[in-house]
């Protein structure tokens, strides 16, 4: 079996959700590469330090000079920041590895350098991770959108401050608030200036600038404000108006100049980018032929992050992409249960007592209604909905022609399944 | 420059879509695949009718013998059904031929039999074009979410019936007026069956539970339910137990068994493809790592489909994705004017007239109000809320600026840009 040597520079959170993430979907991976992943080696400050992986100890070194790159087919760089990050992956690139990294400072300060640099060395160098987390906004922008000049960029691509304009939409919190209990659930860093004053998110669309628009832009000049000064007033206007606020970040090109920024926005209800809450980011996408496109998913987290790294390496090992599925499993069966909650609809007899003698009848056969609906009609008849708890869809046809025996039930009128 | 030569069987909208976005966007395109297309031969029924594609008498056939595909690169196949397009994609790809096809139901009857075809002759298949239309579904599954198991699909791929649904619950029309009124304007077929009863939904996830499972299903085992008998009756309880109606692909996956139906259901109004509405398509993912994604784009027309056919063929002709953006182009500045609606919100003294001013002083400084807003507080001050038209930011500024020197302007408290 075709073992892919693999070098891990830094293994933090991301490190170590791409490791468990392997682990985890191992036999489906193996099958999609012919070949298995084989870490060989981690670089690291501390060598002895407790980390939530299952890798051997041998693997971790805390000097880059023990690592043999021209061993190595993919080096994984998840140190962040620049400097030492930017030359790590220079030699790995030039001693012929390829490269995937997490990293949107680099990418965004030095990233044309280094595609440069793996073309000149006919290697690749991946990134999906660096923006978006799990989404995959890089490959969406480079593959499957080839097709297209892309004219338009929106995107949430902060996912701190989204809790924080979610929270103070939802619940009525201040900016201050809601900033303190993220920070004490770990959802906002110690020092939150990065999210909170637009610079993440300006980073990530200086990539995206060059994988949307073609355009080499220094992330210092992307015009920025963060969401500091959003006070609960401009929310309840906004909410009045029919908008949203999100910090979004705007790329938009014309044939003469690119417009690139990052700031607070009023986005219409209506529009999908404005349904994007909390931790959630998105980005909105309009081609000069394909119209609008979203992608929406989780922007950072352990796994999410390390599935778009392990997601760079399985492209990389593969040369060939058959789809022929997803994995080799064959003792799987079709088997339409329709387990669900249901919405019913039923003409019932209007008259004191019915809604309760259902809702027994109901109860005896074991199905458990969620919320129920009765409207007076001012007639003989009136409707009653309901919506059950889980259930199988021939347990619940079962008890609904049985109840329909009673003499208060007119006809059932609508089943429709209820879906989370 | 390498011809990668291109046979196409079928010119309909799909096909002219294909064409006519190579045309527009040709000169990035050949950029990225390092040579350009050759449309050498065309089969249609009818070789002499006109066609809004720009494309030489000569290439028309009727005859598929007439193809030499040993001279071919790539075989598009766009004539849709299942027996002669199954037929001439086999022979393409038994002749080494690359093959796109953006037919469904041929996918979901035989896919995986073309894709064992293709594999024994060393060449691709793809059908990104065959669910979805403009939208990235099938790589997203198959490549872009490579390391993640998928547990669970929820898809509206069918626009007619999401726009039908949509139409239903917006302006409260019945299913039948609705239907009539698309029919007029050409966005349901004369004869809408295969759309209305869930069958086209069905083919789609027949494909789809192939790349996200691995599953091959017979189209016709999974469990189907049109949208003829929705009322709205239905569609108002729904809103009022806070759900939305909408014509669902539901696949989902335990261990031992997978079950797959298409339905009408409820979703929760929050869910971020309840905002899915009118012709537009989506696929909600969840994934063992990723956790939840979401794709939206158009699922049908010209130029969406034609875009995603046009992916495929680039996507065979590289060998190499380097990601080093989208086209050579130098000399675009970035220029941020902030040119965009904004909303502004001022305190102001609050006695009669003064909004009116203020409106005026917009008016003669070019500034034109979209709304406003004006709150009574029962003090002295009072907050004005406006949303201005299109306008650049620093005009924006200089009429603040000029504004705020009138006395009974306070204060400007918040200035946040309107996306639409």
């Amino acid at each position: 079996m075709r073992k892919y040597r693999i070098g891990i520079l830094g293994m933090g959170t991301v490190g170590q959700g791409f490791i468990n993430n392997y682990h985890l979907n191992k036999e489906e991976i193996d099958y999609k590469i012919g070949g298995e992943l084989d870490f060989v080696n981690v670089l690291v400050r501390n060598t002895v330090k407790k980390r939530d992986v299952n890798l051997d100890k041998k693997v971790y070194t805390n000097q880059f000079d023990n690592i043999n790159l021209k061993e190595l087919d993919v080096v994984v760089e998840l140190i962040g920041g620049v400097s030492s990050a930017f030359e790590y992956i220079k030699k790995a690139l030039e001693n012929g590895c390829h490269v995937v990294t997490a990293n949107k400072e680099l990418m965004a300060k030095k990233g044309i350098e280094l595609i440069k640099t793996a073309r000149e060395n006919e290697v690749l160098i991946r990134y999906e991770a660096s923006v978006g987390g799990g989404i995959p906004i890089i490959s969406t922008l480079n593959d499957s959108l080839s097709s297209n000049k892309i004219e338009r960029l929106m995107g949430i691509l902060n996912g701190t401050t989204n809790y924080i304009l979610t929270k103070m939409t939802k619940e009525k919190m201040s900016f201050k608030d809601v900033l303190k209990e993220a920070q004490e659930l770990g959802f906002a860093e110690a020092d939150p200036t990065s999210d909170v004053n637009g610079s993440d998110a300006a980073y990530k669309l200086a990539i995206l600038s060059k994988d949307a628009f073609g355009i080499i832009v220094n992330p210092e000049d992307i015009s920025r404000e963060g969401i500091r000064n959003i006070s609960l007033e401009d929310i309840e206007y906004g909410q009045e108006l029919g908008y949203k606020i999100k910090l979004l970040a705007l790329g938009e090109k014309s044939n003469e100049h690119v417009e690139l920024s990052v700031q607070p926005a009023l986005i219409p209800v209506e529009h999908p980018i404005a349904s994007v809450n909390y931790e959630f980011n998105a980005l909105f996408i309009e081609g000069n032929v394909v119209g609008e496109i979203m992608l929406y998913g989780k922007g950072a987290g352990s796994m999410p992050t390390g599935s778009a790294v392990l997601t760079d390496v399985i492209d990389i090992t593969r040369k060939k992409n058959d789809y022929i599925g997803t994995c080799s499993a064959k003792d799987i069966v079709v088997n339409n249960i329709g387990r669900s909650a249901y919405y019913v609809r039923m003409e019932v007899v209007d008259l004191p007592g019915v809604l309760g003698k259902i809702a027994v009848s109901f109860g005896e056969q074991g199905v458990s209604l969620d919320s129920v609906v009765q409207r007076a009609r001012g007639g003989k008849h009136a409707p009653l909905v309901f919506i059950t708890h889980e259930i199988d869809r021939a347990t619940l046809n079962a008890v609904l022609e049985s109840i329909q025996k009673n003499n208060y039930v007119l006809e059932v009128m609508s089943i429709i399944r209820v879906v989370n």
